[in-house]
């Protein structure tokens, strides 16, 4: 029997795939089916942030499955709200997919959004979403928090304050150099990953790229312990602390013993914040010292770094996507 | 000199482009520019759904100007959250852009988006967003509300209830067909609109289907009137009412006056509501009776209805664009 494909089934019959995939993880007061998601916001707000991953862009099917591509989607996503300080609640998906994927991605998609909010977030559940068919897939996920104290901005850093992060750099960067560098044919198209090619540290790198982890419940414990500025790392590190020294105002200084894959490379979707320096929790590791505003936005062992690195996909995309 | 691209120019300049768009609007305690939004929940609930355009199943570019594409993709989510009762307070937009289309046209699009909340929902506003760059220009939006009471859900509706509609039906649909019908070229390729080989009604149709404006402030009015079920018609009057039928374990009783049109077209976003019948709120008219359970969820003139109608873009896109 050959495989089912999207095309193949109408859209009630693929919804009530994914709802059996996600059956008993609500939580809200009104859930999915209904015309929209009803959710409890204990102290009357909500931090809401959406992130979209494009097939190009942002990953080749060639390297990620449908559980692979789920968890990452949910993760950038549950980053985001973390980095304000808050616990995320619900993720609400919009999807949308060509006619040809097989209906057994799809349910691993919606299985690894199940699975990243089990394990980086509990008691967060996809409460809404919305499926299209289209030429190109895109999963573009919406996620919701509820803060305990006051949000974290990335505009609070102070002379004083030492540079702080939880979580991997540079591990996402090595895993896509891994996968752009032996993992595509002499025509430069995506082959699928042979694990037994790679080392244990290389098989690490290859899952921070493919499936994130950033530690999400540390954002809610910095936010208590008096954090004054966090954002998650998406870019890479220099560009992204760059954003927060001229957003605070401050000049970042950073340590000198950061290699270049911690300075420039993007997805780890680590935490960064700064704190008084008594206030710094478990978790976190000093990386750098806050410092009034200098000509530069961030040094790093007191130079002024050349590249500042980052994803920049309007820059970087070569149209492919395998 | 040339128009400029979306791949002519970086994220960050395309961000301020759309920044300039969106000035003065947020209402937010933190609006677009951090890790997340922090929006105001009065009452500890907050109203979430999500809903995409896509190029292809659901608009095309040499119909819908930029403009529209944004009013129709925030018009379609504000009807949803309306349709809990809610009043809208935010749109989250993930935009997906090819790097060929105008940078006017996402501004266009941006310009839209906002022109939709300020004309159909005033005090709500584009709190964040997220841009990357596809192959398929796609427009996922969330919506945001909050609530005065309870929300109305669709499993509601009682027998001895009136069943009653404010907003267009069928509207939208005979635009479509006018699209289908009158502008396209002899190998099926959608043209422009030529507004002077038009009438004014079916100018008014053409701009239900591709500016559609929803009832979205009765949403609110209506659950404060006691409304006991409702929601949005967005795949058809019989399609959508078999389904709060179904949830509410009642049959609807249709009006035999509703012609085709208004039976089986799609994308009106009116508001579909039962109440008692002394409840029924202005904007509202009458359209039929909720009745105990019978073998029909939904009959019309006492007939049960062949065609149930609506939009599948799972059965119907044929895989064009234009």
């Amino acid at each position: 029997m050959s495989e089912q494909r999207v095309g193949d089934v109408d859209e009630g019959t693929l919804l009530r795939r994914i709802f059996a995939v996600l059956e008993g993880s609500s939580a809200a007061i009104v859930g999915p089916g209904d015309d929209a998601a009803v959710l409890r916001t204990p102290g009357e707000r909500v931090v809401a942030t959406t992130d979209t991953l494009v097939h190009g862009p942002d990953f080749r099917l060639a390297w990620s499955s449908g559980t692979d591509l789920g968890f990452k989607a949910a993760a950038v996503n549950l980053a985001d709200v973390a980095a304000m300080g808050a616990r995320p609640t619900a993720l609400l998906v919009a999807l949308a997919v060509p006619e040809s994927m097989p209906v057994s991605f799809v349910e691993d998609l919606a299985g690894g959004l199940r699975a990243a909010c089990d394990e980086l977030a509990p008691g967060c559940a996809i409460e809404g979403g919305d499926l299209t068919v289209s030429d190109t897939l895109t999963v573009a996920v919406t996620a919701l928090g509820v803060l305990e104290g006051e949000p974290v901005r990335r505009s609070g850093a102070r002379p004083g304050d030492v540079v702080a992060v939880a979580g991997a750099l540079g591990a996402a960067s090595r895993g896509l150099q891994i996968l752009f560098g032996r993992f595509r044919d002499a025509t430069g198209t995506p082959v699928p990953v042979d694990l037994d090619t790679l080392s244990a540290g290389e098989r690490a790198d290859l899952a921070a790229q493919l499936r994130p982890a950033p530690p999400i419940s540390l954002g809610p414990i910095a936010a208590a312990a008096g954090a004054t500025a966090m954002m998650d790392v998406s870019d890479g590190l220099v560009l992204d602390a760059t954003r927060m020294a001229d957003a605070s105002g401050v000049t970042l200084e950073l340590s000198s013993r950061l290699d270049a894959d911690a300075l420039t490379g993007g997805e780890d979707h680590a935490l960064l914040a700064t704190f008084a320096a008594a206030d710094v929790p478990a978790g976190f590791r000093v990386i750098g010292a806050v410092r009034p505003r200098a000509s530069a936005s961030v040094t790093v062992g007191g130079v002024v770094p050349t590249g500042r690195g980052g994803w920049d996909p309007y820059r970087d995309w070569d149209a492919a996507r395998g």
